[in-house]
């Protein structure tokens, strides 16, 4: 696999200029600060192949899915993320000439993004038709220490001849989604204004009735002086644009700083969203440019104390690292409990909607770890703020009695995907969401989440469970029918294994919950009864040894042909092979019951867990990002070391590498949190259980040390581990129970340990 | 359930205007040729809530279907049966006021329908505001005799006062599909002509291509004295129009005859669309309507003579029968290859497409007894004519070495529908596929069918069910995973019977047809090697104390629950439970298992159809109108003769009681074959076998006679059954064996013979 970009420990660059490319750049290159992003389009006009994109977190549009053969309590649309104002943009006519590496000549190119600082930068030399050179140069970034601010600095320098330029400034919110079904525009004009005081759009987007307003100032230097302009204002519809003209002789450079803010009704904070949004600007109008950067630069380097890996002597692997936890970061924030981790950030327009499950499976067990506890419990916060939908939403399917089926794919609580063997069968999700409530717990040491409204979920989940399993008399046993696991490969299967596993871990973990909690809250004496009655009873399904768990009841009525007997030229098999062919096929689209021995690690021996995985892996197919990680860290557990590396390398460089072809609709963001995962919990071998933290390196023969730390209990732990040696460093306020290898030891605050032995 | 309309012998009225139902009349009294067809609406304009609707045989639109979640496989569209020009339609305006149901007042008015005839009449008193009073009277047919004509006599009478008549005479294919998917318009203008000589138009539809030139000539006379009228023709895009006015006096009455000629490319046989259009006109110009109107007549009389059912002592059910044969031969004649039998044939939209595994499972063993053979052979003509579209079907699934897949629903052999449910798991529809080619040679004795192209089609199913069954090591059996069963309401189920079943019953025959071919046409050694194996070891699910087959594997984990206590306010289920609930729950929209007990009736002993029959009717909500009938014929066969009396009713007046609160969208015509089978097959018990015929009769205590002819083996057999007697009558030129109750008899030709005993 060839490496789109050039790779660097901190960041990632592009020495030239490929139209070809550009698509993917933009992609890669995408800022965002968890409230708003932008994919990397270049500032001034680009006739090229381009996907101009700019997000608002949680703006949505609900488009319309019609089809023939409807179904009761099929969700009424699909939910699309928006594309909005287009506010890093210029407009530059260089002696006549518009500003377009589409079409004059490029001498020289450089873009790069600095994962340290989040700084976007490009230069470049462009040479007019009429032969003057000019040197461009253009920074931005969307600030992490104020998430409602954008900021462009933007120069020209005339390296040869005099410059007239001609220059337009603008904010322009009339786009469209590329993925628009009907080619419709989503969004409403409310109204724009642009004089001396103030210059904003504000823009609705139509049915969801979102307000999202974008306003800006600028200031123009040359030679690094700050100058007056000569404005022409105009206003239109959606649009605001400054226009004005100026010289500057050879050897000059001009600059533009333009700083916007973007304030949406979901995160105005009950103000008026262009008031918030004016008094956001107005608040830093007395900032420069580099003022507003270096605050933006600090609040990446507090993320990065916690987050950063470091991984000595793989130079691909230590940039595919870092590049994930930086986007991971861009994407959430943990600021705003109405938003969430979508699968594509701010970086693309595909899969609409912002939640999956991947949100409690793979992106919480990253925040758990690498940030503060508020970062996750904001993401459980906005779970429990949809209890009341998730409960209609059981309603529409015929639960009852506060069952509580949360939504496959949504951006506010609402289902919003309409595949029923998916929306309405899809359902381990549920148990997801539990289960992160869980997890945070045991990871934290907070109980105050669960005990104040965590358990209404638990309960609320525990109750769809109960009755979802039916009894069988032929089993003599509660079956659960008509599900899709987490291989999607398989529709409408009964008894998935990990469905019925994880239900009855939610019914067994709501009884227990139950206990903790006053009389008033918990549940009736008739749940706690059929509860217990169907954990005791729950069928999971087993080969006739008894040696594996059954993928679901007619698993083994399959083909078991090995997935490397698939020809390469039907591979993948989503594009090859038609759904009901891959539906009878014995092949894995993702870890399934794999997913459950990881989920409920502590449950199942070591035995248990390669029985498994030696069965199941010759299947899978990993035909989803989000697939190799669980592999990879099962198969680091049961010692085959260079299968949790080859899974690694599978996820790791993904969107870098571009394997599936597709990163120029944007990033796998959900599936980061997979490769941030396998790395620690697979080839790190970190596992935080009640007892406290197990450690079972398996680390790569070219990897001279990988280092990083973990959050557990609020305490910060440094890891460096070596091929021969590891070293652990309590950094909290308390002791810390750790398990490395054969040898428990509790390790005392500020404690630094070493370990000599080898591990691998 | 109260009767929309007045019920006669022999066809059906309504004395009075109701707006809120015209759509249902427009339905009800559809008219139809087997080549085009169309909705009952009136000539004159009509502001009321109407769907105007003509439809000519096989002409489609293939609709685009956009979903998000695109599967390899899906067809690209779903064909639309397309609304075309109108040209029974009259714009009239007397005395400068339009004639309009809508708007005027009725003084009488009344609607007739005759099955006989196959003519529609109409005649109404109306008051105009300025007092005047008119009668009208429209009668119009399609004719039966030349599938290309259709015509109109329109008179209006001066009740009192004389009257200035302005008429517009007019054909319009500016028209819409009331079910566009984007409300475009499908057709294409190529021209339109009115001179003295011709007067057409052209249309042309988008995409598909299809031409169809629709032309008119009419005469205008005053107290049936033939006059000149001076008209002015227009001609626009996709309309043409004759205007002209005249004036009657008190008494006087107004005619005007329009027949029209409508010729699409299907239909044309080779010629120029318009030419051959013209020539149809030219060739009857001298013809008057009246001549026109007698050669329809006597070609429903040539129809009725093998078709009519008489049932004395019930008039409900003898008009229900007869309007069920009546637009059964409205909609297939058996004239043109290219056509089939649409689910809803002329009267209107939904459903699109025109061809169901209905047809086979259906409409032949109704055709197959009423009318002569070539009408059903034209019907295994039109799947034979499409067998490569079915081969390449099978091979876009993965399929190889000429595997054939007939689509779900086609209106060229194409699939066009597009829930991955059916459409790749639906398959047992090429079951009934090749197993209709053994029936129509069983009914009719002619194997040159099957021995001229019927074989290939038989191969061509053989070779896909051989590579669809696969090998379980656990069941050591050839196990089929992942269909869809004629019970809808389970989907991806594994080892469906029914389909199991068919489909070893289809290798069989495959092998024994084999037998009878020339070797260079037959299988290949390691064909038949496979095939034998496959048929010796499929795999068939019963109930452990081998009572039952179920349904599928999973069938007995579900919670055995009688269709009986679903609360009537949640009935029909498809419209108030989700689809999950649906699916996972135990109940049956149409006979599964039975259906496989009804196709292969020989094959199983009575005790075994009763057991099945009492195992699976309480689970069966009969939410298809395709399901009552096969209970019916089950239910007699074994002697529960008010249970089959009940399950005919609920099929018998489906559409003219409207049951189902749809009428007004068109009829379920292909359902109506279900009707007569479960008079002739289940009331009267018919059964053809390979032995000859048998009839075990328990017709209902209310009727006094049902008589009634089949055909098997060309020769017609009277059949007259009371409560107490019965008489047959061999019409034809062999012997007959007849079997009645214990009774075997053979019958000569023209022999009557009669029985006393009672059967019931």
């Amino acid at each position: 696999m060839d490496n789109l970009f050039d790779i660097e420990e901190w960041g990632i660059s592009q020495a030239s200029f490929d139209p070809k490319l550009q698509k993917a750049a933009e992609s890669i290159f995408s800022l965002g600060n968890g409230n708003f992003g932008q994919r990397a389009n270049h500032e001034e006009f680009y006739s090229g192949d381009s996907l101009q994109g700019n997000y608002v977190g949680g703006v949505y549009y609900p488009d319309k899915t019609r089809v023939g053969w409807w179904k009761n309590g099929y969700p009424e649309y699909f939910a699309k993320v928006l594309n909005g104002c287009n506010w890093s943009g210029l407009d530059i006519y260089v002696n006549g000439i518009r500003l377009d590496l589409g079409k004059l000549k490029i001498i020289s190119f450089k873009r790069s993004l600095n994962f340290k600082t989040g700084l976007l930068s490009r230069e470049s030399v462009l040479e007019l038709k009429t032969g003057e050179q000019i040197m461009i140069h253009a920074e931005r970034f969307c600030s992490m220490d104020n998430d409602r601010i954008g900021a462009v600095s933007y120069s020209i320098k005339a390296l040869s001849g005099n410059l007239d330029l001609n220059i337009s400034v603008f904010l322009d919110n009339d786009v469209r989604n590329e993925d628009s079904n009907y080619d419709e525009i989503f969004w409403d004009h409310v109204y724009s204004i642009s004089d001396d005081e103030e210059k904003y759009v504000l823009a609705k987007t139509k049915k969801s009735e979102f307000l999202v307003a974008t306003s800006m100032f600028y200031c123009c230097k040359i030679d690094n002086k700050r100058i007056e302009v000569k404005v022409n204002a105009e206003c239109s519809p959606l649009k605001i644009c400054d226009r004005f003209q100026l010289s500057i002789n050879e050897g000059q450079v001009f600059q533009i700083n333009k700083v916007v803010s973007i304030v949406s009704s979901l995160a105005s904070e009950g103000a008026e969203v262009v008031d918030s949004c004016l008094a956001t600007l107005n608040g830093i109008r007395a900032n420069s440019y580099e003022d507003l950067r270096n605050n933006h630069m600090n609040a990446w380097a507090e993320i990065w104390k916690n987050a950063d890996i470091t991984i000595k002597g793989d130079l691909a692997a230590q940039q595919a690292i870092r590049f994930n936890i930086f986007h991971l970061f861009q994407t959430y924030t943990g600021k705003n409990a109405k938003l969430n981790v979508g699968p594509k950030g701010f970086t693309g327009e595909k899969y609409g909607g912002a939640t999956y499950w991947d949100t409690e499976a793979y992106c919480i067990p990253f925040f758990l770890k690498t940030a503060p506890s508020n970062v996750s419990r904001q993401l459980l916060k906005y779970r429990y703020d949809q209890l009341g939908m998730a409960i209609e939403n059981a309603e529409k399917l015929g639960f009852k009695n506060g069952a509580a089926l949360f939504p496959m794919v949504t951006m506010n609580g609402e289902e919003c995907h309409n595949e029923w063997e998916i929306t309405f069968e899809e359902i381990h999700r549920n148990a997801a969401i539990v289960h992160a409530i869980h997890n945070y717990t045991k990871h934290t040491g907070d109980s105050s989440c669960l005990m104040d409204y965590g358990w209404e979920v638990v309960f609320g989940v525990a109750r769809f469970w109960m009755q979802r399993f039916n009894w069988s008399e032929r089993k003599n046993a509660y079956v659960m029918l008509g599900v899709t696991g987490p291989n999607e490969y398989e529709n409408n299967v009964n008894n998935n294994w990990y469905t019925n596993y994880a239900a009855r871990w939610c019914l067994k973990y709501a009884l227990d919950v139950n206990l903790k909690l006053d009389r008033d809250k918990g549940l009736t004496e008739e749940e706690i009864d059929r509860m217990t009655e169907i954990v005791a009873k729950v069928y999971l399904p087993e080969d006739e040894k008894g040696e594996i768990f059954l993928q679901d009841d007619g698993f083994l009525d399959k083909e078991l042909i090995p997935a490397s007997e698939i020809p390469e030229n039907e591979r993948p098999i989503n594009q090859y092979w038609s759904w009901d062919r891959i539906l009878r096929s014995v092949y894995i689209k993702q870890a399934d019951v794999l997913q459950g021995l990881y989920f409920f690690y502590d449950n199942f021996s070591k035995e248990c867990v390669e029985a498994n995985y030696r069965f199941y892996e010759p299947f899978t197919v990993h035909e989803s990002s989000l697939s190799p990680c669980i592999h990879s860290i099962l198969a680091a557990r049961i010692g085959l070391n260079s299968e949790a590396y080859k899974h690694y390398l599978r996820t790791s460089r993904l969107d870098l590498d571009d394997y599936n072809k597709e990163v120029h609709e944007g990033l796998h963001i959900t599936s980061m949190a997979g490769t941030w995962m396998s790395v620690v919990e697979g080839l790190a071998g970190v596992h935080v259980s009640d007892a406290g933290v197990r450690i079972a390196p398996s680390i790569p023969k070219n990897w001279e040390a990988l280092s990083f730390q973990i959050i557990v209990n609020n305490q910060p732990l440094s890891i460096v581990l070596r091929q021969n040696e590891a070293s652990f460093e309590n950094r909290g306020d308390l002791d810390l129970a750790l398990e490395y290898g054969e040898v428990s030891k509790v390790i005392k605050p500020k404690e630094r340990v070493e370990f000599l032995m080898n591990m691998s």
